[in-house]
Formats: C-alpha cells, structure tokens, sequence
C-alpha cells in the first residue's frame, strides 16, 4: 500500500511546502493537507489540479476538537492509515508580533496562541494515533529489528526560541511557552506511543529562520544567508525525516540534524 | 518600612502554609492572601482573626485578568510595594486527576489546565512587576555589590514532572505541559525583569510531594519518607528563597536546593 502523509496547516509557509515537496520527491505518496479555510487558499487549489490523484485537501481548524475528529474519520475511511503526521501551523501572537515586553502580555493573547500552537498538535495526535499505529513504517529509516520497527512518525514543528535552556534574549513570551509546552507533548507522546507493538516516533524540529509569514517582520535583522526558503528548509527537515526510527525519538532537532535543550 | 509578601492561591495547601509561616517565622511582614473565594477559605479566615494587623485576604481568580489588575491596584494603595509573591495555584486537570493516557486528553482540558498553571502566573507577573520594582529586597539575600541588588522575587510553583529532561514516564498531558511553559515563563521573567535598575529575581520551585489536595489521589504510592507535609516542604522552600539572589534567577530548584533540568 503506497505510503500516507498528511500535513497539518498546509494553505502557507512550509506546510504547503512540504506538501509540494512530497508529491514531487516521494511518489507515489498519497498527501493529504489540511487547512482551515480550503476556499482561500489558493497555492493549494493549484496544487491540487495538478496532482488530483494524490492530494486530499481537508478543512481542519487546529483550535476546534470536532474538525481533528472529523478529518480523521475522513482519512480512515479513504485511507485506513497514516504514516507521516506534520504539525505545521503556528503563529507568533494573535496581533503577529511577538510580545517585546511583559507590558504586552495579555491573558488573551497567551491563550489563543497556546491553543492553536500546542493544543492543536496534541489533540491531533490524539485522534490521528489509532491510524499512525496502522501506518506501514513509510517514512524514516526502518530499524533491522523486528521489536523495534516503527509504523508512523509524528512532527511537530518547534522553533529554536522554544528551547527554555537556550533562551538568553527573552521577550516573545506566547510563542515561547507554547513551544515549550509543544516540546514536553512531544516528549510525552514519544514515551506513551513508543511502547506498544505499533510504534509512533515522535520528534519535535526547527526549521530554522524562514521566509514566511510568521517570521516575516523580523527578516529584515537576519544575515540573508541565516534565512533559508521553504525549499530549503523543508529539504534538511525531510532529510531527517528519512533517518528517524525509534531510537531518535521523543527529541527535538533543527533543520541541521543538531538536537536542540530543551 | 516592613516586607510585604504575598502569596497568590492560599486558600489551601501549600499556598496557605507560606502564609501561616510568614506570619509565624519573618514577623514583622505584611502578608497578602489572595484566592478565588474568600468566604469558603475557612482556614485562611482563622489566620486572619489571629493576625488581623498583618495579614490581608483578597480576592483573585488566576484565570481573571481583571482580578489580578484589581487586586494589584489595591496592594498598591495599601503597600506601594511588594518584596516576595509566592504563585501557589494550580491543578492537575479539571477533573482532578492526570490523564493516563492520550484518550483522556481534551482540549477543554489542557486549555484550561494551562490557563490556571501557566497564564495566570504570567499575568500575575505583569501586573505585579511594578510593585516588585518599588521592593525594599526584604527577602533573599542581598548582594553586597550594589549593581547586583534585587528588589523583589517572583516564585513559581513547579513540578519535577514539568521537566521535559527527566520525563521518563509520561502521561499527565496538561499538567506536565502547563508546568513546561511556566518555567519558559520563569525564564523569560528571569530575563526581563533582571535587567533594570531594579532587579526582580524569579525561579520556579519544585516542593516534593507535598500531601495536600492536589496530589492526594496519588499518595498511597509515595513511599512515607517522600510524602512531605506542608510544614516540612514549606521550611524548605522557604530555605532556598532566603539564599535567593539575582546570581540564582531563571533557574528551577527542587526542595533540597538541587537544580532542575528543564
Ligand atoms: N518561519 C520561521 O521563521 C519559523 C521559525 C521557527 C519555527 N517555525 C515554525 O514552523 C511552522 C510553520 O510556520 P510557517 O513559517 O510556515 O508559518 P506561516 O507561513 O505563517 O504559516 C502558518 C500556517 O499555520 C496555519 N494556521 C494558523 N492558525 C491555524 C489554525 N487555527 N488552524 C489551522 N491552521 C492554522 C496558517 O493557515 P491560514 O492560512 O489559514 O492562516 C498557515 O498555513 C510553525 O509551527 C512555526 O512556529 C517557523
Ligand atoms: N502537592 C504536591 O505534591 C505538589 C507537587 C509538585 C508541585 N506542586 C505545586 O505546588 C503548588 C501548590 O499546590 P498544592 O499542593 O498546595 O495544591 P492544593 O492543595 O490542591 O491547592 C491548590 C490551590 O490552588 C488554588 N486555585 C486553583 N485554581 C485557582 C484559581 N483559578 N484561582 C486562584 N486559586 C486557584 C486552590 O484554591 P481553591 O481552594 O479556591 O480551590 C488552592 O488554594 C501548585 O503549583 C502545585 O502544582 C504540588
């Protein structure tokens, strides 16, 4: 059975990249992307009349229980698995900028961020589980060993800035700690989803400063050689993406394979 | 003038043992008891009929932005200053236990495991840091160089499982991820507030565990010689607070005074 992947928050930015590199380098993947609003996003209503046969487009707003819910029986029924899940949107503040000062910080602002950054990719493993453990190991590096094979991986996309070792230049603080919390969800997913005989891989990744976006009033500081396209971004991430197995789980590693402090 | 301490979330536990041991062990410290209903906090009203001079009870839910301004407003015109807030709230889920495994996982419940643990101590950093600025360095202790003297501390109350280092067993989804975010907020406390004139000094602290509501359901596992009481956790605590300077900041500290990796 061809191998299954599904990018989470794929109408922009490095999940629509990464669904135009999966049809392109690995066919005959079948790719399913999911965004809250397939009617405005046009990148993928392109992509999708060119490869008809092999992309899905779903609506899936992270920040609604009921959607993961519904897009997961969908792809069980057109699917009966998965093998490649991709955790894809984030945003920096409600407002698009980062908060500067604690001044800017607002109860609201904290939340709403949290939900779509952290909630979102935990609940979607939640759903998305039972058919990752269906999965057929597509994806990552398979072990030799039999009681060590893996049927599907999880990536949740961190950033650098979530890493509470590392942090020396504070600021920033809902998209910090909604990385952070995104972290120890990927850690705890590793542990409960890579004990049973269906293995889950489960790995957080930095994809470094890229031009999307998210990042985008912030380019202008970054030397131009720190500030990698989608292309080349999402060419390291699925580089690591084909090692991975069980033994790489439940860490978090940027764009240059390197692991990130958490 | 004398200090003034506050501790957020007193009604019970741990929260309310700082306040009695404030008044018993640091006379003559003004303390400040918040908690979400006062009129239910039995105990905390037997406190105040015995020390009625220096002890003020408020009102404050943690999840209620306006609580906190409001209650900051009033510390403000009746101290106009703060030296020591101690944040104690906080739940292991909803429902009162941890998940033990992603299927118990909800949205509702992480959203609002996280907005009690982790934004409400946040915001209460935000309202409070002006007072904390206008601290006398009451508590901790003082720096003899000048350049390196605080004003005020901020203590977060943390957990071991809120490490994503030492996570070896899982489970406990919006508690483990709510306290994983706390100490990125702790850090970025740490930074922010530890740059100006006046030095706000903020850790995250792991009490053991403690035998109070919040891990009860848990405790036949503890072996006795782990399972502290309030006293015994609170005297230690206490311990690491008064050697606190702004040299210690940003960093989570168990009972014992060890480190905690993040
Ligand atoms: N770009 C960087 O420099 C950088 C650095 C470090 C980490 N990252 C991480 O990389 C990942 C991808 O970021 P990006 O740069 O590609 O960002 P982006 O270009 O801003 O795209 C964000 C994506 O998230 C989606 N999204 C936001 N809220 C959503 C919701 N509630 N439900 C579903 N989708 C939602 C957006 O969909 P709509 O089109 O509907 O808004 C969009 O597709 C993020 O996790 C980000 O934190 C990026
Ligand atoms: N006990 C342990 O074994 C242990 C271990 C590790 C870490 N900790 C940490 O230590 C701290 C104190 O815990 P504890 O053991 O003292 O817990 P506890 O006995 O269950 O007390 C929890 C306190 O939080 C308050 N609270 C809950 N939600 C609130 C809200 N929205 N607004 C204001 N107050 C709220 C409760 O007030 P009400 O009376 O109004 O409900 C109560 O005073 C917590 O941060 C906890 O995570 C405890």
């Amino acid at each position: 059975m061809a191998a299954v992947a599904l990018v989470q928050g794929a109408s922009r930015g490095l999940g629509f990249e990464f669904c135009r590199y999966l049809l392109l380098n690995k066919s005959p993947t079948a790719v399913i992307a999911t965004c809250r609003n397939p009617d405005a996003a046009q990148h993928l209503a392109a992509l999708s009349a060119q490869h008809a046969d092999r992309l899905t487009v779903l609506k899936l707003d992270v920040c609604r229980e009921d959607d993961i819910k519904r897009a997961a029986e969908s792809v069980s029924d057109a699917f009966g698995k998965v093998d490649l899940i991709i955790n894809s949107s984030a945003m920096l503040h409600p407002s698009g900028k980062g908060e500067t000062s604690l001044r800017e910080v607002s109860a609201q602002g904290v939340i709403s961020t949290l939900t779509t950054n952290t909630v979102g990719p935990l609940v979607m493993a939640k759903y998305f589980a039972p058919l990752l453990q269906k999965g057929t190991g597509a994806f990552g590096q398979q072990s030799p060993k039999k009681e060590k094979q893996h049927s599907g991986i999880i990536v949740n996309m961190t950033a650098r800035v979530g890493s509470i070792g590392d942090n020396a230049l504070g600021g920033w603080y809902s998209y910090r700690m909604s990385k952070a919390a995104l972290n120890m969800a990927t850690r705890n997913l590793s542990i409960e989803l890579g004990r049973g005989r269906s293995k889950i891989v489960c790995v957080s990744l930095h994809p470094g400063t890229v031009n999307t976006d998210l990042s985008r009033a912030y380019h202008r500081n970054v030397p131009k050689d720190k500030l990698f396209s989608t292309e080349y971004s999402v060419q390291c991430l699925m580089n690591i993406i084909d090692t991975l197995n069980i033994d790489k789980t439940g860490k978090a590693y940027a764009w240059d394979s390197t692991e990130i402090p958490w």
